[in-house]
């Protein structure tokens, strides 16, 4: 796999106004997610995956809800979700891109 | 852990010009490097770790050294770095944001 440009990427949508692209190694894959569809009204349906994460806002701004709490966060900003947590992005801005990290890797989304 | 707000954060100084911060769970790391000493005149010296790595180029322009193969990388890249290749950066640009994502933890950036 090696490099993924970003020029030379056909993202894949994720939805309407959504979409993602990304590289992995065997046991941790990088996906970068890109919100073209806010500001949200009201946060996505939590939902959860056995596979740890950390996430990077690489632009734009959300509130994060995780159980109870909801963060306001934005560019620059980094953020963890353990295994089987739920949780829920509510985007602010018109475009939020995140770089999602996880471990193992989502299987799900290497299928077409 | 959970969230790291960057307007809240001392970045870590990890040589001259350098600086990271980091958010992590068991056994997942991302690293937000940022390097204020670019351009560079030629690439760091190569450095290779049995951690798995997936990068995202946040800003600037660089060039990715690994073996015998060189590549230019701008902002929204991704690339890959298997366990225990040996890799290096080149900066091209004043500044360089990368956001490094490792399996395991890297435990030695947990240290002071």
């Amino acid at each position: 796999m090696g490099i993924v440009k970003f020029s030379d990427t056909a993202a894949t949508p994720i939805g309407a106004g959504r979409s993602r692209y990304l590289a992995h190694t065997d046991h941790l894959m990088a996906v970068v997610v890109d919100f073209n569809d806010g500001p949200a009204s009201a946060p996505d349906p939590p939902h959860s995956h056995p596979h740890e994460q950390v996430s990077y806002v690489a632009a734009g701004e959300l509130i994060l809800v995780m159980g109870a709490e909801k963060t306001r966060l934005s560019a620059g900003d980094l953020f963890t979700v353990p295994a089987n947590v739920p949780h829920a992005v509510q985007t602010l801005t018109p475009h939020v891109r995140l770089v999602d990290a996880f471990h193992p890797i989502r299987e799900e989304f290497l299928k077409r």
